[in-house]
């Protein structure tokens, strides 16, 4: 599948840091982004763009601030061809903390938003721009989003200068007739814009939906390495590179650092398919409760945990 | 997706087998049985129908062999709505060993084949339909099948009175977009037959192919619990069950003996999504040095087997 304008986006260290509170040691990240520089991957997220008052230094690491002088610990003046992204939640950061571009490393500020936020959306993503930044909206949850509300959505974000949208399946729960409606859908409300694509795997989909994206259009790529992410995990940035054919894409340092960093992290977080974040993907429902009883006593027994989500959708 | 049609074959104890050489206990395969029946699984695949020239029961479990008593020891004479099912290799098996129906408890004989070992399918369908079984051919390694073999195999399976023809991945190498053309070149070869799928899971599609393939008319699917099975194992029941809807499958007896038989088995048997396995599906080769490689010493050392595999493909 070639097609030189598809752009392949790491967030191994932003999301995968959501199941360890982002305390990667310097080195896990530095080989990080050493190798999406070697494997010629297009941007690399090394977090989140949050304020000091919406988290506290004692709970979460660096990368859940992206303190510029932090990434630079990283990366140097980043003098590659890999763009640095970092994540931004509406109500998380006061968009005056952001840096002008000309003194940060970063490149491009995504903003991540429930679909009721997405007018702070655009206004984030557009002071962005104005800052210097690319910028893109990732639109999260839409599996659980009415119609109309979305259509509405949709409409904003096409009077808007943001030039990146985001099909996002927050919850692992949509399979590849639902990605077909909605990037069909993205693409006829937003005929100029670059559609991007972020799956989970819950149903064990991650990868599939993401080449059903690029199928129908989509042109920024959202993966991880060995599909780290929260809960279920991400699409697997391994699967996604033996996939796409472009020769700017190398296999073998994404090998090297798999076997070197993300093997052995994997006795300590247990990221990836199991069956309770099936049964949440299943039911369209947030992962929290699955990741929740994943890290109790009781995570071996599958049938109390389904049985304790058919009770809460009864209610 | 309701299609009252659709048939699901759990495959667990046939294909699973193939990690443990069919050593499962007695009490394992029972469960297996048990929950087949409460899910309302339609057929249950127990093991391979194979002469003793072939495989030695010093090497192999019961399983491998499927004699009627021991069978019976598991099902007795099976008054349940689920259909029993063995698997015959080529080769594997003289067709005048194969009981008529009426003195064995299986209902079902899938004969599995390379496409030049065809027309010795097609004998031992017919023969197998003759003594009272239903019957499939299940075509292996279809991705590795120059298109005129493939063509001449399909005209032959046409005139022939089998009735169930399926799509294999044996390698885990095929993408929507191929299951998809085979699929449509299946069915307009043998426009009165079902198409049956069975899909491993090198490159996590063994599920999304199955829905690519439920979505093009497959009528059999195979799978098994937790996705048990050779290398990367198969198509998960616990994810095809979540999707389909058809009221006559349950899930909670799926969970219960995930639960209680599959992840206490996970601590000795490796099946599932491991990198040596998506770099054999990913270059289309049988897994065999995939598994060779997750079996010795050298196991976590990814970048040493990709080396292995493409020292390979240069020769």
């Amino acid at each position: 599948m070639y097609r030189k304008e598809i752009k392949v986006l790491d967030c191994t260290v932003r999301d995968g840091g959501l199941m360890n509170n982002w305390h990667f040691p310097d080195k896990f990240v530095k080989d990080v982004y050493n190798a999406c520089v070697q494997s010629g991957i297009d941007y690399m997220e090394i977090g989140y763009l949050s304020n000091e008052k919406s988290f506290s230094r004692k709970e979460v690491g660096a990368w859940r601030f992206c303190d510029d002088e932090d990434v630079r610990r990283i990366v140097g003046d980043n003098k590659t061809k890999l763009k640095l992204s970092a994540m931004a939640d509406i109500g998380r950061i006061d968009p005056e903390d952001i840096k002008p571009k000309k003194e940060s490393v970063l490149d491009m500020v995504r903003v991540a938003c429930y679909v009721h936020q997405i007018d702070k959306a655009i206004f984030l993503a557009e002071h962005c721009m104005d800052k210097g930044y690319e910028t893109t909206i990732n639109l999260m949850a839409v599996s659980t989003v009415m119609e109309r509300d979305l259509n509405e959505a949709l409409e904003d974000v096409a009077k808007s200068r943001v030039p990146i949208f985001y099909l996002v399946d927050s919850f692992g729960s949509m399979y590849c007739e639902q990605i077909e409606l909605l990037i069909n859908k993205y693409k006829t409300a937003l005929p100029k814009k670059t559609i991007g694509i972020h799956m989970h795997n819950n149903m064990q989909l991650a990868f599939s939906n993401t080449v059903t994206g690029i199928i129908h259009g989509c042109n920024m790529l959202d993966a991880t390495l060995l599909g780290i992410g929260r809960g279920a995990g991400n699409c697997p940035l391994e699967v996604l590179l033996s996939f796409l054919k472009n020769p700017k894409f190398k296999l073998r340092p994404v090998y090297e650092i798999i076997q070197k960093q993300l093997i052995p992290l994997q006795k300590e977080i247990h990221w990836g398919y199991h069956i309770p974040y099936l049964i949440t993907g299943a039911m369209n429902q947030h992962p929290r409760s699955a990741m929740k009883w994943m890290n109790g006593e009781d995570k071996d027994n599958l049938v109390g945990f389904y049985n304790h989500m058919l009770d809460q959708k009864d209610l």
